[in-house]
C-alpha cells in the first residue's frame, strides 16, 4: 500500500551530521539513539493508524471519534453520562473550529498538519536585541498569551514526522518547514488537577480538551506575533514533529515510563506546543531532574494500566509494534493496546498520569517529597509515596458536587 | 438608500408589552426609557457606519481597520512601534480567526452575526434539576471555560438589533434568534490592568484584543456544552444585542458617564459576551450599588477625552446623533468623534476606562475608597480621589521594560 521510497526529510547523511552534531545534548536529555534509529512517519501514529490500517481500526475506533463530534451515546456508569460528553466536547470545540476549518484540504489543523494563522509575515523587520534578549521577552510574550511553561531549543529535523498525511486518503504529504526556520518555541500547557482526578471518565477528557482549546488559541496568538516582527513562524500541536525530545532538549522535563514529560512544575500533568522561527533565539539546555532515574524504581503507572499497555522493565530499544519510534532507548508504550482501551471506553485515558507520584500539587508535603525523590534520599520518597498509596480516582459525581458547591479552582 | 419599512423584532405591541412587564426591573437597573425609544438598528452602529456613511468613512477609518489585518504603519512614538502593533494584532487573532471564517457569506461572526459552533443540539436532553440549580451550575461551567464574571438575565427583544447588516453590502439581515429561547448568560472578561494602563497606544489595544479572544473561545465552548444537553444556544459578542441592558439588568454593574458597565470587581475595566438559551434559568437581578451616584458628581473620563466625546452634564434622552440609542435617558457619547479619534491614532483609545476612579486593584485601600465612593461618603471618596489625582498613563516602554525585566502579571 505504501511506497518503499518515502518521502523523507532527512538522507542518511544529513541524519549522521545531526545525530554528530547534537551527540552531547542528546545525552543530556536522556535521549540514547541507537544506529536503528530513523525520523518516525506520521502515518505510524496510532490515531492516523486508526483510519488507513485495519488491524486497528474497528466499529469501537469509529465509534470513539464520532463521539466527540456530538454523536456520544451517553451511557450508565459515572462519569460517562450526557453531562459528562457534553463537557468534554465542549471543552475540545475551540480546538475543533481550528482543526476542522480545513479539513476539507486535507488538512486537519493541529493534528496532521501546521495551524494556518492568516497573517503575513510583515515586510519590515523590528530591531532586534541579542538573542539572549530576544529569548527573555518572547517566553515573557506566550506567558502573556496563557502559556504555563516556554523554552527554546534548536530545530532538530531527527524529530520531524518524515512524512504527514493528506487526511482525505491518508496518503503521504510534504511535512517540510520554510527555508531558515532555526529554533523552536516550546510551549506547556498545565491540566486542571481535579479534572485529570477523574481518570478514566469522558469528564477527564475536559482536562485534555480543555488544554488543546487553550494551545490552538496560545499558539495562533505567537505565531502572529512573530509574523508581526517580520519573521516566519509555523504553529504546532501534535502535528509537523515529535514534542516529547523538543521539550527534553528545551530543558521542560525529563522522559517518564508513562511515555509523558515529567516536569518539576506540574509533573506528567502538562501538555505541549511549539512554534518553530527563524526569529534568532537562544537555545536553552537539557535539565537534570533527577525524576527520571526515579522512575527507574516506580512502576505504579504501569501497574494501574487496564490494558497493560506500558513498559515495567528498563528501557529498551526493541520496537513493540510500528506505532514504536524505531532506533532510541527508552520505554515504550503498546501504542495498540493503549488505544484500543480509550476505543472500549469512547474516551482517552490518563490514568498513568492521574497516579504518577510526580502527579502533585505545591505543597508543602509535596515539594518536600520532590526534593526527596529526585535527589540521594530517592528510596525514602519511594517509601513515602508506597505508604500514602497510589492516587485514587476521584468519582465524578463528587466532581460536579464540588463543582455546584464552588470548591474548586 | 435604506427603505423607511425596516425589518423589525418588535411591532408597537410587543414593545409595549415589555416596557409594562420589566418596568420594576428596567428602574431597578437604572434603565429609563422614553416613549421615543426604539430597538437599535446595528447598520447605525458607529462601526458598521464606517463602512457605508460618507460623513464616517474616510482614508482615516479604511486605514485604522487595515491596521488590523497586518498592514499597520509603525510609526514614532511610543507604543506605536512594529512590536507594539504585532502584540496588538497577535492578541486578536484568535477573535479575527472566528470573526473572518464566514466573511464570505457576509457574516462576521461575533461583531455582525452570532458565533457559528458546529455542534448539532443534541437528540435527547439531559434530566434537569429546578432552574435555580441548573443556573448555579451553568455559571461555574462558565467560570471553569475561562469567564471572570457570569449572570443570567430574561431575553428582552428590547435590547436586540431591529435588524443586523450583511457584511458584503452592508444591508440589513435577519437577525432573530432561534424559537423559544429564554435567557441570556452574561459573561464578563477582565482586561489586563497593565496593558490597559498604556492607553492610549497601540500596545494597549492588545489588553481589548485578548479579551475579545478568549471571549471567542468561552462563548464557543458554552454553546457547546449547552447543545450538548440538548437546549438551543446561540453564542455572541459584539452581534445581536446589546450588552449594556443585559449586563445591567444581569446585576453585573452599574452604567457609568464612560458608557461602561462599572463593576465592582473590575470597575469598568471588563468586556462582555452573551449566550442566548432556552435552558429553563433563573434570572438575577438588577443591584443597587451606588457606583452610578458616585459618576453623577465626577467627570473624570469627561474631562481627560481628547476629543471631548463624553457627556459632562446630567443623563439625557437628547440623541447625539444616529449612532445613539433613541429613547433612553442616559449618558450618550458622541459616538463620531470617539470613533473619529480612534481613526487618527489608527488604534482603539480606553483613557476613559484607564481614568475612571473605578478602575481599581483589590488592595486595602482600593476596598476603602470603593465603600466610600458607594456609601454616604461619597464626597470623602471624591476629595481622596481628587488628592491622588487622576490615574498616569504607564509609557509603554515602560510596559515593554517591566515585562523583560519579568514584573507583570
Amino acid at each position: 500500500m505504501w511506497p518503499d521510497n518515502e518521502p523523507s526529510l532527512l538522507d542518511r547523511e544529513s541524519l549522521d551530521a545531526l545525530n554528530e552534531r547534537f551527540r552531547e545534548s542528546d545525552r543530556a536529555a536522556g535521549i540514547e539513539l541507537t544506529p536503528a534509529f530513523r525520523p518516525f512517519t506520521q502515518r505510524n501514529d496510532i490515531f492516523t493508524r486508526a483510519f488507513w490500517d485495519d488491524t486497528v481500526r474497528s466499529a469501537k475506533t469509529d465509534a470513539f471519534f464520532a463521539s466527540y463530534r456530538s454523536q456520544f451515546d451517553a451511557r450508565k456508569g459515572d462519569g460517562f453520562s450526557q453531562r459528562d460528553f457534553a463537557l468534554r466536547n465542549a471543552s475540545w470545540s475551540v480546538s475543533s473550529a481550528f482543526s476542522e476549518r480545513c479539513a476539507e484540504d486535507g488538512r486537519r489543523e493541529g493534528f496532521q498538519a501546521p495551524l494556518d494563522v492568516d497573517v503575513a509575515v510583515s515586510d519590515t523587520r523590528v530591531e532586534l536585541a541579542d538573542p539572549q534578549a530576544e529569548s527573555v521577552e518572547i517566553k515573557r510574550i506566550a506567558t502573556l498569551f496563557g502559556a504555563d511553561l516556554v523554552s527554546i531549543a534548536e530545530v532538530d529535523l531527527r524529530w520531524h514526522y518524515a512524512s504527514r498525511v493528506d487526511t482525505r486518503d491518508m496518503s503521504p504529504a510534504d511535512n517540510a518547514l520554510p527555508e531558515g526556520v532555526t529554533h523552536v518555541i516550546v510551549m506547556g500547557h498545565a491540566m486542571d488537577a481535579d479534572l485529570v482526578e477523574t481518570y478514566p471518565s469522558a469528564l477527564a477528557g475536559a482536562s485534555t480538551g480543555l488544554e488543546y482549546s487553550r494551545e490552538a488559541a496560545i499558539v495562533t496568538q505567537l505565531v502572529s506575533y512573530l509574523r508581526g516582527l517580520g519573521f516566519e513562524a509555523v504553529g504546532s500541536m501534535n502535528d509537523t514533529a515529535l514534542v516529547i525530545p523538543y521539550a527534553l532538549k528545551a530543558g521542560l522535563g525529563e522522559y517518564g515510563r508513562n511515555q509523558m514529560v515529567l516536569t518539576p512544575e506540574f509533573g506528567p500533568r502538562v501538555r505541549f506546543s511549539k512554534v518553530f522561527t527563524n526569529l534568532p533565539l537562544q537555545a536553552d539546555t537539557p535539565r537534570s531532574l533527577g525524576i527520571r532515574a526515579y522512575c527507574d524504581t516506580c512502576d505504579v503507572c504501569a501497574r494501574a494500566c487496564p490494558p497493560k499497555a506500558l513498559p515495567d522493565g528498563p528501557p529498551t530499544d526493541v520496537p513493540v509494534n510500528v506505532s514504536t519510534l524505531r532506533g532510541v532507548k527508552k520505554w515504550s508504550a503498546n501504542a495498540e493496546k493503549c488505544f484500543g482501551y480509550w476505543a472500549s471506553l469512547k474516551t482517552d485515558c490518563a490514568i498513568c498520569m492521574r497516579v504518577c507520584p510526580f502527579n502533585r500539587g505545591q505543597t508543602l508535603a509535596d515539594r518536600l517529597w520532590f526534593a526527596l525523590a529526585t535527589g540521594r534520599f530517592r528510596r525514602l520518597a519511594r517509601w513515602w509515596a508506597d505508604r500514602r498509596g497510589v492516587a485514587k480516582r476521584l468519582k465524578p459525581v463528587d466532581w460536579w458536587a464540588r463543582l455546584r458547591a464552588g470548591r474548586r479552582g
